[in-house]
């Protein structure tokens, strides 16, 4: 297998202006990422010949895979043919197939063609032309010197369609791509990014097939394995031994893999014992509640909720005491404490939730943004009753409450 | 005013393999255009420290304003200060401001501090230094020959808070930015793109300064309006006369502008008149009231919401009479009307919405996925109860049902 070097080139100017993200490299890179294929660069540069024509220079110099998305649309604006044209020095000729299609579009469609559609069926005339039976430019695959260059459409569903029918068979052959990936995303709460990566670090640092790369994310930690073998098996079984190594040292914090989410794992728990669950939220608005609701089937875990976000609520709906308020404040360990209970028997439910505390910006009670108490009532257990102190502005405190009363109900359930 | 080269580099793996989209270059890309700055170039590169410097070398030679995203974090990855110390050699000093702040949140976290999360605060000996208020790396902004090069954290959280708080003053300082640029963003609800651009048809095709752009998001719609002048003001007054125009014609559904949402503007309207809200909820769960809740100051107008996802919560706790579910069932618009006028009175609340439906993906009561009936009680009126049918999936639909009753609400208090 050759070392391939590969850069994903956007042109447009409305990429530039941010009118768009480049969600084009994303997707090929995803797609390059299965095949083994390392993708070295991503550029982005507008309709303008020089500049598109330099961008194209460097990526002739490092990369031997170059894969080009957009401007090649019908008007004076699309440059990617004259731009590329200063590198291979081809000629341009007509593609007779294309340019039947473009004209049976205006006879179809009962329009006018206007003579600048007659470019987009311009090919190199030593491409191999992808027919492009989404719209209307023709894809190329063009090779010069030792790069292999891709020219696609940037409209994302004709750009999609010719890199599935054509461009990734023939890199496949082209690369003669023997190698197997195999990939899996283990994740991982309750654990900050740094403190794995250190717990990890012999793992890490010893290990080159699978690759392991951390990657944090709200209150989260991920890492990613990918390994390369010569057949999907042999990939899969480094992957196996890997994790097993990792989950002997960080076990107690991994919750599942690739994409599943902490709601999705603390739904499917709760599903498989047959157990309800029910919140009485204060800060966080019906946010917990709302979360596990987004997941189909919810409807067999989730009675609802009591969201008490003022003081007459928290009293008159929800029944914690006026003397219990009055004394300890709504910012208190006995106030989320009785909002758990109450919730739970309220509610009918297994498990209970609770939360009450400050999302700021300003304090309440004396107390300042971010403290926040959640409660948690499992069955007829005691209560666990715990007291944070979140940082960040109001929606990354609410968000943070939400993320970690999951977490906590994660762990209570693993053990 | 100079000629500004601007290029907006990100740096990080996961942006190579299409682990996420390069949204920070788009962003950043919207607010130089805003102020008239010509960005020429986007790059990507990953977490290696020789492709890393040339990218910032190319950037160099290229490009007077460079922004780069990322791969300032705590771990080995983390690149960007040696990559760029390849072309400043600036020694890294450590910026005890942000120091401070890591370490008192590690504290505050009652977290152990690993060694690396030391690293977050090393700076340019020559550096502006731009405290992160939102998380822990600080950005810089370094001068070095012609070349203004700006450092940011890649979570857009943070680079966001950067931006608007020290790099867009600094830009417009830096770069005496002297054709001004006013531009304000009308928003619409209650009317669609199609029909919108219809109705303004002569004003959009006659208009050239402001420019007039139109932007459809989820339920509403946007048009954005840039005027460029000499002076501020007289940017200011060419959008103000366009503004006037476009609302004689389409102001029954305007809004606001700019930042607002839906839901700040509802809040506002109850604040201005001193009343509550409350909702009863079930296939949206929360969100609803979740929604109000995030705005700052919701607790002077937010009593609270009963999330009754499942009948029995509807019967018990929102007191809907067993003969009307068994006669009616849940998805209808009885169902609905008991739930809006019990919740008004339970939680003692001046205005009340119910949320009753079929989210999906599976069918419920003979009812399709989508089909919602959402009810509005505004003081001793008559409750309106509408049905509707969303299409999308469970998401799309929870959210529609939410943007729709928010719309309601709109209009029924704008009358």
């Amino acid at each position: 297998m050759r070392t391939i070097n590969a850069e994903v080139i956007g042109v447009g100017t409305e990429l530039l202006l941010g009118q768009i993200a480049n969600t084009n490299a994303q997707w090929i890179s995803q797609q390059l990422a299965v095949l083994g294929i390392h993708v070295y660069h991503h550029s982005v540069v507008g309709d303008n010949l020089e500049r598109c024509s330099q961008t194209f220079q460097t990526a002739h110099n490092r990369s031997n895979l170059v894969i080009v998305t957009g401007g090649l649309g019908p008007t004076e604006d699309d440059m990617t043919r004259d731009a590329a044209q200063s590198i291979f020095g081809q000629k341009l000729v007509t593609d007779e197939e294309s340019m039947e299609r473009i004209e049976h579009f205006y006879v179809k469609n009962n329009q006018p063609m206007s003579p600048n559609n007659r470019k987009q069926a311009l090919v190199f005339e030593h491409a191999d032309v992808l027919q492009n039976l989404e719209g209307m430019a023709p894809g190329m695959i063009v090779q010069h010197e030792s790069t292999a260059w891709v020219f696609l459409p940037g409209v994302p569903s004709e750009m999609k369609f010719l890199m599935n029918q054509h461009v990734l068979p023939f890199l496949k052959d082209r690369f003669q791509l023997e190698a197997e990936i195999a990939s899996e995303m283990l994740r991982f709460i309750g654990i900050g990014e740094s403190q794995l990566e250190h717990d990890l670090a012999d793992i890490i640092q010893s290990q080159t097939n699978p690759t392991i790369a951390p990657l944090a994310s709200e209150g989260e930690v991920g890492l990613r394995l990918t390994a390369k073998a010569a057949s999907s098996e042999e990939a899969k079984r480094l992957i196996e031994t890997a994790k097993t190594r990792i989950l002997a040292v960080a076990g107690e914090y991994y919750y599942g893999s690739d994409n599943i989410t902490i709601e999705e794992k603390v739904l499917k728990m709760l599903q498989d014992r047959g157990w309800s669950i029910a919140s009485a939220e204060s800060l966080t608005g019906g946010r917990f509640m709302d979360r596990l609701v987004s997941i189909p089937g919810a409807s067999s875990v989730c009675n609802g909720a009591i969201v008490a976000y003022s003081a007459e609520v928290k009293e008159r709906v929800l029944e914690v005491p006026k003397f219990l308020l009055k004394k300890y404040g709504t910012v208190s360990e006995e106030c989320a404490s009785c909002m758990v209970l109450n919730v739970q028997s309220m509610l009918e439910s297994d498990v209970a939730v609770s939360f009450t505390g400050v999302a700021g910006p300003d304090a309440v009670e004396g107390h300042e943004a971010g403290t926040v108490y959640i409660g948690l009532q499992l069955k007829d257990q005691q209560p666990i009753i715990r007291k944070f102190h979140f940082t960040g502005r109001r929606e990354q405190i609410r968000n943070r409450a939400v993320k970690k009363a999951l977490e906590m109900i994660f762990h209570q359930l693993k053990k």
